[in-house]
């Protein structure tokens, strides 16, 4: 019996070379439209889809494939008496493959196409077809991608069948390429639409991730990994020089966005290490910042991540220079500053950050479950937003802003503590607020002396402010929220430490 | 003009009282198979697709709505002229509604169903339906979900129309279902045909999450948050007691359950806090092992999760009790055991834990870009598969690989310190490796003498042994691999510390 495929595509990549192999190959090659214009201007013999179902295309060609004589000849099956006799009586025709590509829905989505053109390109006959001949795998090879024509011909030419092997796996391809184009429709028509059906945390997020980079390895090297994408979103950074990107790289870039976010308002700069500050300060200049982030812990800094929040000039470039830095990300990069740390420091990995993230939500997968929470930042403090218990100190204000965004940026729990716009100490990732408060003002040292500290969460006993005031810390800001904070309050009075309530708890783990 | 509503539904709870009321607000109900006859056997008038498209059911069912009149009923644009000569030269009558629920494909997927009774499972003409109405959106209403009748017909009732607003709700909500069944569909098939498409790591991941349980708040009261799983999983824990879980326990349990993994072979008991362990042990009893997990660090246990890997016996819930603890979490409760946490601590979160987890793949979502990393713990090490430097302590060993299990368990940097079955130090979370050798043999003190250490990642200099041999510990397990490994090697020679080299780097971040 003659083999039959139904070919309609929107990229005509290899589409002629693919028809004319069928067709020596004695298959009849059933088309319509722009496809079946190519290939007939081609040479390659073509029955018209119409001439196949006897019923005219409608509606300007919405509905052009959707009919029992398509679907039927895609979804008989072959082994079912029954169906075989529907297709001899209603004179369906059986096909064999179907070869689609469909309109690329997410281009014309970040293409800024207008609503009309968005809802005219969601295709409904495509995807019918992709399905039914995915369903219908065991009898019928299912082409959705100009890549697999080549391992299909040859398939055919050497052993005269695809195998059920091939169509197995072209029929799973298929359904992710579905489930991703609907996902893709679902976030293109609600950003257009401004509107969302979901409440907030949704209750379905059809998350299509795709593959924007590949990664070595893991956080370890016996993990596989990679670096995803959504649909409609880019990734918000772009490598001007250096070695690839790690996992890990990535990790701590994350902490590196997150901490020029917070100083964005300010020429600031943050020095990390596996995922959290070891150094963050703000300065008249972005060099000056960055040597006083560096200052804070000059050992750990070795091998770090660097993220500076104004473009980068020579004068700074020369000094990360005369470091050995793994990552330095910024807004930009002057040429020359890019100039001289690709010749001084060519292992060097630059990144140009243009200040977004992929989503709103952030995405932890557990072993007890996939958590997802919004990512969104806390507000910064201001002296209106909260509370001073003892005598407010204006003029450690920016200092305690500092230290804030310092204990936020650090794994909890976080004690930061900060002098003259830059961080002097910071302890984290502690089981116990207690250990981060000794840490902090240890690695401070001398300097704890008139510097201002912050917590990340309320201090839940007295001890710890016992601790800062021995480390003779002057000034200190935390959430509060204890139910011990009346017995906070008064020893933070007792000792003479001005202590400010921001009401706002800022844990990242 | 008539309305007309195409009504196709796998589940029929509410459908005749839908049907109904739309029939009485002078709606056409149009349908077919069993949704027909339930509504014809409760005195609806209903057309038969059948008759509304003059072409019968083919393949035993599997076409019945695939049809031009259908499809143009449906998507043709009722402002467009030509569209609607169309439809009056074909004879086509407009569709306004059509309400369609999905057979559940993950039931069947999940009931162990054959692959030919999942192949005949998936849906095709459904799925065009919604596809097509959703699309058309600006015409037609789409209803997918029982829950929505009410809404619908309410709006109808007093506004004589569908809202577009709604409308537009309704088709985002059928692209979601869309993209999630394709999802479903395409594990559903790959799993039962054990077989995947994409190469590792796969270069599409569709992840259609669905909230498993509403969280209060995410890390921060100020961000929303849920738990999700993914089509065809269940979590793989039921909360048997106590107060809801909120995201930071989760991120807790997360921890807890990769330490019961660690410890599987053994008894054993681990104490976290801020997703890292304060104490881990193993013992020749349950409460033992619990009460040295405890002793480590019994101030940063206050408040903390519990991991344990044999079922809890009464025991251990007395030793439990006698502590404020946020979650124990086992492989189970004895009924005792569970009675007596009840009762003595009502708030207390007892989860038993069934040994599974989610997925294979560990997703962490970036400001950079989504992170996806194979989430395959590393082999435990053997002596046999690692490498002594100095001479082997044998009768060190079973320390050294718990050492190596609580280094692995801790937040990088991390340094563990173990004696007789159980941490007696754990410096963790450091951006220095020195820093985490130094509080890790500081919070050891006097026990650290005879003890082991286990570092997660090489030493990258050999001043971390120095300080281990101040502080008196006997023997060292860590992976080597820095460029500076023969002079740490020489390091531990000149210092009489027996030193394994696992050759496997264990971050954890």
């Amino acid at each position: 019996m003659t083999k039959r495929a139904l070919i309609s595509v929107y990229d005509k990549t290899g589409v002629v070379e693919l028809a004319q192999k069928l067709s020596q190959m004695g298959w009849e090659i059933v088309s319509s439209s722009g496809t079946a214009k190519t290939l007939a201007s081609n040479g390659v013999a073509v029955v018209e889809v119409a001439d196949l179902t006897g019923y005219p295309h409608i509606l300007g060609g919405r509905v052009k494939t959707l009919h029992p004589s398509v679907a039927g000849g895609i979804l008989a099956r072959r082994e079912l008496p029954s169906d075989m006799e529907d297709l001899e009586k209603h004179k369906i025709q059986a096909i064999d493959m179907v070869v689609c590509t469909l309109y690329p829905f997410e281009e014309t989505v970040r293409s800024g196409a207008s609503l009309d053109d968005l809802i005219e390109k969601i295709d409904i006959g495509g995807v019918t077809l992709l399905r039914a001949s995915a369903k219908n795998y065991r009898h019928v090879t299912v082409i959705t991608d100009v890549e697999d024509y080549g391992a299909v011909l040859e398939e055919l030419a050497s052993d005269g069948d695809v195998s059920l092997e091939t169509r197995q796996a072209l029929a799973l391809k298929a359904f992710a390429l579905t489930s991703r184009y609907d996902g893709t429709i679902h976030s293109g028509l609600s950003s257009e639409l401004g509107i969302s059906e979901e409440k907030e945390p949704p209750i379905r997020m059809p998350l299509n991730l795709e593959q924007a980079q590949p990664l070595r390895y893991g956080e370890n090297p016996h993990q596989a990994a990679g670096v995803y994408s959504l649909p409609l979103s880019d990734l918000p950074w772009e490598q001007l020089a250096g070695k690839p990107l790690s996992y890990n790289n990535l990790l701590d870039l994350d902490g590196a966005m997150r901490g020029m976010a917070l100083m964005q308002q300010e020429t600031g700069a943050v020095v990390l290490k596996h995922t959290t500050p070891c150094g963050m300060a703000q300065g008249s200049s972005l060099s000056a910042a960055y040597k006083k982030a560096l200052e804070c812990d000059p050992l750990s800094a070795y091998g770090g991540v660097i993220g500076l929040t104004r473009t980068v000039d020579l004068e700074t470039a020369q000094e990360i220079g005369s470091h050995f830095t793994e990552i330095v990300t910024a807004p930009d990069f002057q040429a020359e500053a890019l100039e001289h740390l690709r010749e001084k420091r060519p292992s060097l990995r630059m990144i140009k950050w243009n200040g977004g993230r992929l989503s709103p939500w952030q995405i932890t997968s557990t072993w007890g479950g996939i958590l997802i929470q919004e990512d969104k930042p806390a507000p910064l403090p201001t002296e209106g937003s909260g509370e001073w218990i003892g005598q407010p100190r204006p003029d450690l204000w920016d200092d305690l802003v500092l230290a804030w965004k310092a204990a936020y940026l650090s794994k909890s729990n976080a004690i930061a503590v900060v002098k003259d716009g830059a961080t002097v100490g910071i302890g984290m990732g502690f089981c116990s607020r207690l250990f981060a408060v000794d840490f902090g003002t240890a690695q401070a040292g001398e300097k704890a002396k008139g510097a201002v500290m912050a917590s990340d969460a309320f201090f839940p006993f007295s001890d710890g402010l016992e601790r800062a005031a021995q480390a003779g810390i002057a000034a200190v800001i935390q959430p509060g929220g204890s139910v011990k904070d009346d017995e906070v309050k008064t020893k933070a009075l007792e000792l003479g430490i001005p202590m400010f309530l921001s009401h706002w708890r800022t844990f990242r783990h």
